[in-house]
């Protein structure tokens, strides 16, 4: 199947036959045009982005609760409300989600947030340790009904090792591009899958053209990007972590939700995700609020945010929390759009307080998190200071990553004691 | 409360009134002496390892099942059969365990294993990533009901870890001992938790030593060393894996098993966990057996087996797989027994087969395992090829650690190409 960019309402060809469970087409989200399901991703009237439209109109609300806690204790249990076909827990993937939703009683001491109130949703948990397996296991059931046969990614991180990984399992071949000059771990960690790990001379800008002119030729036939020509699948992985905070709570929306901000998508799946929980009676319907976080050194949308503007102007990042650093995130305008409606907020924090929140949430939950968490976590203490999250009400902070892949961020982090191996020795360094 | 590594039957102070469930008392491991439950390991008559002996004589087989089938998604399912309080689950802890059991179809093919029967146990799925999560989980119960406020250990990785995080979360101090010349690395994994973190001027032997002085010193009051004093509690933890494994597979018995060794504690509460199931009637009796895995730089346990003797010779360890390497495994002999015993047997690898199977293992089912799954997933290949390991049988492979925590033995792995941004450079890398 050629790969095309633009959906046109005439292009059968594209899947009309595609058995994607609920999903019943593609919609924008500017002007709410439709078309069939496909590798497509922008719209053909206004070139705003799609997204997937679902029939959830046969559901019975308290028979879809029993299916779901029936289910398997992975994304799959939600299979009724993601692009998948219904049985695509037989298929092979990673499996991903059902993470732990970590009380978080001894953070919430030093935060000052109420006992009993303060939760971590901890992501590190994942087959490949961050949040990135939720979206590439949709974009992986969409390349499998579009007959895609390689699953290929843009990435400078988390993302390589995500569709590597999934593309092993699942008996894809994978072709990921980076930037040449990537950290030597980052490397190692993308390609241990032994999928075609491709190195472009030139930095995370040009790997992303190079990615879009190969969409467009030949030569990217039967290709599944997974944020690119699949993004409006991918991008659904994201609700699953809505689904998976309200379930764990006892089908409870939170008060509050802390989200990263990277691109922006995340955080607007999780309202859609939250929103649809609603509509289904799954949740009751009350008001929630949703809080952005950044780096200072990554900040297009908190800069938008606190200026009251509705565009955001981008960036040229320069943070330690790498797996943030998109300067043009696209879904911007509408985290704006959504911080301001639920009453929520987009703050930021430094690099310097980045690392502070890791060793926080560290000693006191003993959960290692990738740099994401520590803006997480940081703009959650920035926020309960300012007075903007209420420590009264139930407050749920993403940890969407793991510390090991971002050990160089505490690396001064040590020995606290250096002994012989005796017990004056001990003694003498007031261990006793 | 005084710490003591002997036990005596007249001293009650240990705890005959502590609540661990159903954990009876002590046993030893050689001569079956009893002692009640306490922070002891060796027994007062022979010096044989002291392990739990249980009361497992009030649970009717059907009520355990839907008991553990309806309990959380962790080990604490299996609370009834570990030495934990019934209420355990709502303690404080990082809540290990229930970590997926893949259907490997993809590396089965490559072994030459029948379709639909080999499984890799991945244990990577743990919050600090290894199984020691697993261990170090009920060490803290058994500090929580002797009373004791510091979690300590010595370690030269995994186990810091987990010690330091376990500690973090349930608001213990920890003092873990270390090399002092510890790679920077896992210094840096092992201190982000906040605890006291302690290098030794010698090397792991020297730790060692230092922490039985310590233990019987005044300086230790109130110390658990959670692979000391609390080894019996601690070791019990492995039992899990059997319980899971045997669960997942719908209550049967796997027909083959192959388990890494270094202490070779893990190995033998494997059978232990797989004998207890059989006795409460939770899964049929019939044989299976079980496979020990070493890398060959530290194999005293195959060396000793293919030499058909029942001692087991020290050696100094020379190996990547450093979460194996204890040149005078503790259990040794006992799983000399175990394998001879059911039918299986331990063999080894070079560190080049460790590495290559890591990478086969990620490429076929996109598991970074570390090393320790190099070894498995190495030796499980090499009996699969000399006849030891049936193909046409359901066989168990365990990883038991994260390939992020050891990415030097796969540094090499690198960019499969590197191009200009272009199509035509795509194009001359043969990329199309």
């Amino acid at each position: 199947m050629a790969v095309q960019t633009v959906a046109s309402t005439t292009d059968s060809a594209a899947g009309t036959s595609v058995d994607l469970g609920p999903a019943a087409a593609l919609s924008c989200r500017e002007c709410g045009h439709r078309v069939p399901l496909g590798p497509v991703f922008a719209c053909e009237e206004c070139f705003g982005p799609l997204e997937i439209a679902y029939d959830f109109s046969a559901y019975d609300t308290e028979e879809l609760r029993k299916r779901i806690e029936a289910g398997p204790a992975n994304i799959w249990r939600y299979a009724p409300l993601l692009p998948v076909p219904a049985d695509v827990a037989t298929k092979p993937n990673l499996n991903p989600g059902w993470t732990k939703l970590v009380k978080a009683d001894n953070l919430a001491r030093e935060l000052g947030v109420d006992a009993g109130k303060l939760f971590v949703k901890d992501d590190s948990g994942n087959p490949t340790h961050s949040f990135k397996d939720r979206v590439v296991a949709q974009a992986l059931e969409a390349a499998r009904a579009f007959g895609f046969t390689t699953l290929s990614c843009s990435s400078t991180g988390n993302l390589a090792g995500a569709v590597g990984a999934a593309a092993a399992r699942a008996g894809f071949r994978s072709c990921v591009f980076i930037p040449h000059d990537l950290e030597q771990g980052k490397v190692v960690m993308a390609a241990v899958y032994g999928g075609e790990l491709v190195g472009i001379e030139g930095n995370y800008d040009d790997v992303n053209r190079f990615c879009s002119e190969l969409i467009g030729d030949p030569a990217g036939e039967g290709w599944g990007f997974v944020n690119v020509n699949l993004r409006p699948y991918y991008a659904e992985g994201s609700k699953t972590l809505a689904y998976e905070i309200c379930e764990q709570l006892g089908w409870q929306l939170p008060d509050q939700i802390v989200v990263p901000i990277a691109s922006g998508s995340q955080l607007t799946k999780i309202d859609k995700g939250l929103q649809e929980l609603i509509k289904l009676g799954l949740v009751e319907d009350r008001p929630y609020k949703i809080f952005g976080a950044q780096a200072e050194g990554c900040s297009p949308v908190s800069t938008a945010y606190k200026a009251g503007h509705d565009v955001v102007r981008p960036q040229k990042p320069n943070t330690i929390a790498k797996s943030l650093a998109i300067g043009n995130p696209a879904d911007g305008p509408y985290v704006l759009d959504i911080a301001r409606r639920t009453g929520g907020a987009v703050e930021d924090v430094t690099d310097e307080q980045v690392v502070d929140a890791i060793k926080l949430l560290a000693r006191t939950e003993g959960i290692f998190a990738e740099t994401a968490g520590g803006v997480t976590v940081g703009v959650t203490r920035k926020l309960l200071e300012s007075g903007a999250l209420d420590p009264s009400l139930t407050t749920v902070v993403l940890n969407t990553g793991d510390g090991l892949k971002t050990l160089d961020a505490v690396a001064g982090t040590g020995l606290t004691a250096t002994i012989r191996p005796s017990l004056d020795s001990f003694r003498e360094a007031g261990l006793a």
